[in-house]
């Protein structure tokens, strides 16, 4: 049976203070490169390296390559969860290619919601680089079925 | 003079209720898994076209991947503008492989920051597939220079 | 810690009949375009729509490319053990463009090696695609560390 | 006509002795990156640059990357032939991003088969890199057609 | 409305001397892989660090690489125009991985055509690296439809 | 010795009239969006499935694209000559995802150059879709060694 179906936790499964450690990646320029064909984000801060060099000390990745990144690196395969938005998104420090970014989550609250099958876990992900400094922290809302419902 | 060295815009510049349309982007299966690539985001959903048959109708897109297309669509070059977050990120309607997304940004707010050189200008993005459905709202904020700092 | 350092797994820790099953993925015309560039191979069967559709019904997937992908899916983030060869590799049925593999692998056996400090663990590997047709099969032979060397 | 279809050799075509030398390829970053995006195998030694710098000097490719690009530099356009399977696959000598590898073929031995209609055609491969370390060896057996058949 | 929709220009609506400078790009040995693997052009120039340090100081980017860059960073979106063609293509200093290339066009001639619908305007392209010497010329001929027609 | 070392050919080498064909490609709709992240040329007709169904059927290929798709598969590794420029590039049909394009190219002309130690080899390209369609023509100069120069 494929791993993923292992994982069907209903909202009474999470607990407040959980944590799930992924594993690390470095982001290399060629993954900057193919974020900007992706997302036609062509900001010369990431893809102009004689201006980025004058003006930032070099290129830097897309805070949105760092933000999926992270969310990759900690995805759940709950099959009984989707997304349901993301809040307080900020990029405390750069990231910049050739950096290792480790990711982080950890279950912060359990909400109600009006629906009564249905409750919202808070997970709140950090991203840190290969010098331990926070690049990345957001609160990821999932909407997870509950039992008998 | 590089295009985008035009964009040298201060706080003051910016307008509440200015809009801005970007080009649109149709989003193909190619995308979807350079992104599972990129990310390490393999869920099923996105890469098991078998599974995703059965449970949802067929293969559908990262919400991330939608998220970046939309900022990166509309992405301003003000090289006096950085990111400072997002917030209220949403996905109301699934985006699939051959869906063409349209990406749409107004500015909805100016606010004060305790630095005086700075001010914060909050956006907010709409991104729309072919059928007029919004698949994705979220609200940017951008700290910017004020003139004269 | 990230979650790849959990597999310190020591030569004594794999018993035979243990079996691993990944995630499934589904194969794509993308990614045998991507497998083409990487590689080199051009075979026509791979690349030549005109061609591959009349003689082979289409095109279809590289062998190497679905011998990746299966290894790949199957891969063990053992810290202790390196990839010490491949023996008895076979594809009995063609992988098409659009086609979900599955991957499989079972210890089959465990032999003593010349160096005192290492053993050879022989993983059978099977892949099988969405109508549970046999697409590859291998021994992949790993060198792992004993305990106490 | 295209190139390859000048391709079309029997069993009794070849001989023991031939040998064949293909292109060289330098294998960069952006390569091994890629192959893990396509193969899912995210395995440290080849993505995280800390890890791999501390316990290796550095990250290294896959060793299934050097498989596929020594055999597809190395591909014969012989329609008449398919891949029958492999054997004795090893990678004596890490490959890191930078190095450029050569790859030589030769033809080791001829088989009957219990078809009388093909023959089996055991091919040696060697993979070398700039130095003259010798990468990646393994014996690929072809299935070609015999004459009048 | 989206962004490209602004440009509906009309071959009146072309003056002689009228310039239009793109973004710049830097070009990543990623980018020249990539490139090689979308167009099968493996010429070692490009893809052989070790035969292209000792014959040309280092791997040199594809001209046809170039020509696409700078062609598509400069690339206007009239809807009323087609491309008809290129002429005097030239380039007169190779480009390295890690040069930033920086493209400008100007309309060099408006000519008549046997049509009496279109007319045809020739833009002069210019490439440029980081140095400002000049890497690419050519001339891009659009038919552009008359005003009325 | 590697095959592309085979190509030493001097200007008095070439015979107007010789004649090659390469091997044949299809072009995926994967290759288009591979090609406008690579050169950021997002044309409509290229990347906007809706757009370009409305107004020319469906999405066409860069012409671009096929100009480095026709000179790839006639690339000549001849180390004796470079580049020295295109003329009457002409693009007679679209080229749309899924066709697949053959490319022949023959000797036109030889010519004088002002440095005695090399000429001119002019060679008129030509690629054609499944229908024998001519999708592409140009003339590529290349500047060759004269032998005892």
């Amino acid at each position: 049976m494929p791993g993923w179906t292992c994982c069907e936790r209903y909202f009474e499964d999470y607990s407040v203070g959980e944590r799930f450690a992924g594993p690390r990646k470095t982001v290399d320029q060629a993954d900057v490169s193919a974020f900007a064909g992706l997302t036609w984000d062509f900001h010369p801060a990431h893809t102009d390296e004689s201006f980025a060099t004058e003006r930032y000390g070099g290129r830097i990745a897309h805070g949105m390559l760092t933000f999926s990144i992270v969310t990759g690196l900690t995805v759940e395969y709950n099959l009984l969860a989707i997304s349901y938005g993301y809040e307080k998104v900020r990029f405390p420090h750069p990231v910049r290619p050739g950096d290792t970014i480790a990711a982080a989550a950890e279950v912060k609250a359990k909400r109600e919601h009006r629906r009564p099958d249905i409750g919202l876990v808070v997970k709140h992900y950090t991203g840190t680089n290969q010098d331990d400094a926070i690049v990345f922290v957001c609160e990821h809302i999932l909407a997870v079925q509950r039992r008998g419902s």
